[in-house]
């Protein structure tokens, strides 16, 4: 387990704890601790550097923050896989998005059915509670591994378009712009981080209590009528959201306001 | 703990676990089961109901992804509270945003010191590994209850700036447009979801291993110099992230593409 450990420069400024962070980053980018390997322990640590625990545990939870280490536990501190991201500065179809980027997408498809919207459903998609809706179950796959899992809500009229089309390669809303001639608007997004229930941890192959990053999606057509729901499901380990902001006329205001405030 | 439970309709259509779903639903937002309490235990429900376990586990894990309810390991299972959400849409600090929609915030400052850049801040903000960067550490609290924890780094020249203004009640980005003169221009943004490590436990009083939403912003001056680098943890249990995308010209250059591999 042990490996041999870069010498810490001796008469430095930088604390000790940051000199064994930047060793052991250098050591994870370069591949000497693979991906999903095991780190040394605490306690191994400490020997390899000759510094005390709470350095040790100091420079693993900043390599931790910064995502290039996962705790399970009882069982350790291991090596994260570099994440994938999707740029979600425009509405792309996750495939359409990941594919451009060179990374495999294929889907498994666990269920297509008719069922009745429950209220929730209902209300985003502005239907009657009861009403039938297509319930589409989908695992993503990027380069053959599991990384979403999407539970997607159409009306039954727009959904049924659906049922002969190639799920398993193709992106809904691609489907639904190429095929169902219905052009897309604009979608609202809502973020938030949860831990992995059965049903994820069945679909997407994680431990139960893994992070998960949810998004809940409302797509509109061009026209603005909400046609596609969906609940993501990412594994928090191995993907990430990206985009830009940009500080338009918000900031404008909001800076009179803290003016206004600050007299 | 039982509580009566309302009947359930004996002749539809619409699933027993469904019905149980909506019925708690209906509870749990009309505050019958108020944010934080415990839920009945599956046996209790199960009695309550007269359903099987796995009708019962159906329902909960379904109102579990709605963000109504969560789990703790080996307690059971507890209403959520209403989450909180910042509309991201444009840039904008997290008291500027907050505040105009009623909340109050304030910040505990935890540190505030000059540190040597490690690798990756460096890298972010385009300086030497080693250079001196002030490094600030803050809880943001949302009506008094701490949100999010965030850790930002800035060019020391401009961070000494920072250190007579008031970090308890105002943004940085207000900060530093209004007394810097520094006007903002975008911001890049990666989010994932990771479990909690002992100083964002410490921060933000959450149990170990609870679900963390991570933001990692670089945020530029209107030149597009980055200027302000931040590691922001939120809450996953208290907070959601939400913006509006839209399908501009990604659509249409994407739409050839599928329309090319279709053939």
């Amino acid at each position: 387990m042990s490996k041999p450990a870069s010498p810490l420069v001796p008469v430095t400024s930088v604390p000790l704890y940051a000199q064994i962070k930047d060793a052991l980053r250098v050591q994870i980018l370069d591949g000497t601790y693979a991906p999903h390997s095991q780190m040394p322990s605490e306690h191994e640590l400490c020997a390899m550097y000759g510094v005390s625990r709470i350095t040790v545990r100091q420079a693993l939870g900043d390599l931790q923050k910064e995502g290039l280490l996962f705790k399970l536990h009882g069982k350790g501190t291991f090596v994260s896989k570099p994440k994938a991201f999707q740029n979600v500065s425009s509405l792309q179809g996750f495939a359409e998005a990941m594919s451009s980027m060179g990374y495999e997408i294929v889907n498994q498809l666990r269920s297509f059915r008719v069922v009745e919207a429950d209220r929730n459903v209902a209300a985003r998609l502005g239907l009657e509670e009861g009403a039938p809706v297509t319930e589409i179950h989908r695992v993503r796959l990027l380069n053959r591994e599991p990384v979403s899992l999407e539970l997607t809500w159409l009306p039954e009229a727009l959904g049924t378009r659906l049922a002969n089309a190639d799920l398993v390669t193709r992106d809904i809303f691609l489907i639904l712009e190429n095929d169902c001639g219905v052009p897309l608007g604009h979608a609202d997004v809502a973020i938030d981080a949860i831990l992995a229930d059965d049903e994820i941890v069945d679909a997407l192959r994680v431990e139960e209590g893994s992070p998960v990053l949810r998004i809940d999606r409302l797509t509109h057509d061009a026209a603005g009528t909400p046609i596609d729901y969906e609940h993501l499901y990412f594994r928090g380990d191995a993907f990430q959201y990206r985009f830009r902001i940009d500080r338009e006329k918000a900031g404008k205001s909001a800076k009179h306001n803290a003016t206004r405030k600050a007299r």
